[in-house]
């Protein structure tokens, strides 16, 4: 049998590394029969010179062609839909619908499409004009971006045609992309679709690049290679960290998003109004693909009352109806077995784990309890991630316990409060809104936070360690290509040597430009 | 002799530490009388918890008030003009006028009235709406921000007064800000009419806390404590990058200004167009203020001919004739000794040093050559920053050592060429801009880099190690302040809940925001 190649300089050829390894389908526990290899630095090397190149072309290359680029990918990706999911799922256990096929891919090429129009309007780069002074300034592409994909997203946030890479792209960059070991299959046939979206455009071969696999050595190596512009990360907080460390030392920018329990606060007047409705709403969100969602909800605070042992039984019984998933990987369900044990290790009860004892990748989904006392003992491993459909009820005797509580939480993507309609719950979402808002990316009032609407308004970031930095965003249009660009001041040079969009014409009539003060689409005058 | 105070959590009182401190008139050698006090962790730690509360403060105070306390703080240095050029004078050297008096303090003021000025319009926070689906988001305080000024720009870069100081008090933060120890006496002036501004202004005590000198352990923990927001630093490579990675390892934004050789790079032509001209202009560039900018060129290249060679004789007749100017410290003059030895060793040729042999905080002005031959056998070492007046040319042949030469250029914050006016030099432009572009902040033409004009279209920051990110600048409103601003989002957040900035009526008709993809100063319809 074999092996796949890797995509290194606009070819696909064999890798430099010897080893292989193949993924396995978590529903049934099968070995897959494809063998894909695992890169060793020598790639990297030969990824790296060639994305240098394609750099400094896709500089000189009009947005309008990598629009081109990125639109013929997202309908390349559609075309190829049906062999998409199918693999996809048979990688991920994920379902064909409405999940893969229905939601994942239809967002993903919306991203592409979103990411085509930011990159020719163009005001992402905040075209800055001062006139009497001579300065201009914007932003430029940063340079070569290597993007690591994470296991719970095979299409909206794979490193070959996810939300990091079309901002990249967008942006001017050349990609390097690590696709998930998990689902190999899914990111070579995003990455085939992407080589016959390159045609025609214009832009360099190398414009998107992939290796399979890489030791950590050679990932810490890449991240902080003087060739590289910038990493985008998405994944666990352990391999998050290394990268982050081996890039920092060097002054070469990772964005990162890491770890994240998205706290829940339910208040107690929606129990009294509507109880039963959010305890059906919370147990749909947190068991929804297994709970393998970034923004899942794995901290829930309640106030100690009747009505929120009520809640907590409607969402037992909830979790009791349903059958333990397939996670990603016999690894997802080992690691969530020993977040579930740290959790019970430092003091939180078990309220139902239904199906304990399944093995392979299949892992119940758990339901935990602590007491706001216990939880302010031990705040540290009460806030372990448990990746996977595990949540820990926070049942607190007042605001001060809640306030408290609040106050221990390390920063998250997301942070939620449910509150009734009548406005009794108002003094306390006063007491809590803020503590929580310091403390998330994303605050959300009577909504659960597993959906991640691609809005230019989002932001799925938010302060260490649920991210690198609290000034960006993964998703959301315009801002998340911000993160792949330099700053560029131009002072004193010559018109006919400036960039178009900081000549005196705007260049499409469309962007928005900051001229002397002022923003507008309109010329300098 | 009693030891000065602290300004921690409002108050002057004394500082725990038990050390002290004095600073010399570096002009005399003279040690001044007054004793300034090194704070323990002690003092760090009551001044982070000041912080906290006040950010809470901060957070409910309307943009108004904070741009009083900043107009009135302008007010109130204009009003102490006297005594802060008599102070800073005699604590660092540089002339009191045109340099203190006429150029750094009235700097220092349009600053703060500018960064005054962007908190009320607030478009700084790029308030984005999507009313489709109820998503909002904007940048708000990031919490408390530590400010390190440097020893160059006692007023406008200043801990308690400087660029960074009012990007972060305007971006809504308190400030707890390092004075520098060159300058302690500079630094209570500028805090005492910080204090006075504060008055009136309903602002918290502890917006403002200032504390004079800190051991590096201190430091560290300060950057990295989980009370503070971000931190600000512009010094040395060595102390910004020991800084860097204490709150790197934890996820906290830091900011650097630390090293530039600031490139110039000037073609045939017009040397042979106006030889002279340029040769005046680069000299006086180079040898003002002893050459203690940030931007100050401390590395040109020239193509190898006759009339670089009548430009390097040109520039040394100025040297030349330039005494050893007074550095800013004892310190500052060892350091250039050590750098230009670094550099010597390395193979430049001393062309000049003239006064060599002056002691104190007094150096001679350097200038070295090498051949662009000899520099691209130890690129490194003939990087090295030598802070002062010392200047480094390259002798190239040719376009192709020049971008070799370039090639090897670390992150500078500007890059600056020359060119002839009729176009003789445009061919080597094209070669030499874009390999320039790559590794500055900012490209100048035809003009030297040392003014860094307080515009919006400004860029003081560059790849590092010029500075820790090539997404930010530390001059220039407004991008400047988002600097020290968190990305926050709201979800579906009832409407009276939301920041005024994000509900549908705008707040003051002027703020700019982007409503469903459109920029408008409007409401939301």
């Amino acid at each position: 049998m074999a092996e796949h190649p890797v995509l290194i300089g606009g070819t696909w050829r064999p890798a430099k590394g010897g080893k292989t390894f193949q993924a396995s389908n978590p529903a049934t526990g099968e070995r897959l029969s494809d063998a894909y290899p695992l890169s060793g630095w020598e790639d990297c090397d030969a990824a790296l010179a060639a994305a240098a190149e394609a750099a400094i072309e896709l500089r000189r290359t009009p947005p309008e062609a990598i629009a081109k680029f990125l639109t013929q990918f997202a309908d390349r990706i559609e075309a190829a839909k049906a062999a998409l999911v199918e693999m996809a799922h048979t990688e991920t256990a994920l379902p064909k619908a409405p999940r893969l096929g229905d939601v994942e891919l239809p967002r993903t090429t919306a991203q592409l499409r979103q990411a085509a129009d930011a990159a020719v309007e163009g005001s992402w780069t905040l075209p800055t004009i001062d006139t009497k002074n001579q300065i201009r300034s914007w932003f430029e592409p940063i340079g070569p971006v290597v993007v690591f994909g994470p296991n719970n997203f095979p299409f909206a946030f794979s490193g070959v045609a996810g939300g990091d890479f079309a901002a990249a792209i967008a942006a001017g960059n050349p990609v390097i992309a690590k696709a998930h070991p998990l689902h190999p299959g899914t990111g070579r046939l995003l990455a085939e679709a992407a080589v016959a979206a390159l045609a025609g455009t214009g832009l360099p071969a190398a414009t998107v690049q992939m290796i399979y696999k890489i030791d950590h050595q050679s990932g810490e190596r890449l991240v902080s290679d003087p060739r590289v512009g910038a990493s985008a990360f998405t994944g666990s907080r352990t391999a998050g960290m290394a990268l982050k460390k081996a890039a920092d030392a060097v002054g070469k920018p990772i964005y990162l998003e890491m770890s994240s329990i998205n706290p829940v606060v339910i208040l107690p007047g929606v129990l009294a109004e509507r109880g039963s409705k959010v305890a059906a709403e919370f147990a749909s969100s947190c068991l929804m693909g297994g709970g393998q969602f970034c923004t899942n909800a794995g901290f829930v605070m309640l106030f100690a009352d009747a009505k929120s042992d009520q809640f907590l039984d409607e969402v037992k019984t909830a979790f009791d109806a349903a059958a333990p998933p397939a996670l990603l990987s016999d690894g997802v369900a080992k690691g969530l077995a020993e977040s579930v044990k740290t959790l019970r290790g430092a003091g939180a009860q078990l309220l139902t784990a239904p199906g304990a004892g399944a093995n392979g990748a299949r892992h119940p989904n758990v339901l935990l309890r602590v007491t706001g006392e216990q939880f302010l003992r031990q705040p540290e491993q009460l806030q372990t991630e448990a990746f996977g459909s595990a949540t820990l009820c926070v049942v607190v005797r007042g605001v001060e316990e809640a306030e408290a509580v609040l106050s221990h939480l390390e920063g998250n993507l997301t942070g939620c409060i449910y509150s009734d309609s009548q406005g009794s719950d108002e003094g306390l979402y006063a007491r809590v809104a803020p503590a929580l808002r310091r403390r998330v990316g994303r605050l959300l009032n009577d909504k659960m936070p597993t959906g991640v609407a691609v809005s230019p308004a989002m932001n799925h970031g938010g302060p260490f360690p649920a991210t690198g930095h609290p000034g960006f965003t993964a998703v959301g249009i315009p801002a998340s290509l911000r993160r792949f660009g330099m700053l560029c001041c131009y002072d004193n040079v010559r018109e006919h040597r400036l960039p178009a969009a900081l000549r005196n014409k705007n260049p499409n009539g469309r962007m928005w430009r900051l001229i002397d003060g002022t923003m507008t689409q309109d010329s300098c005058s």
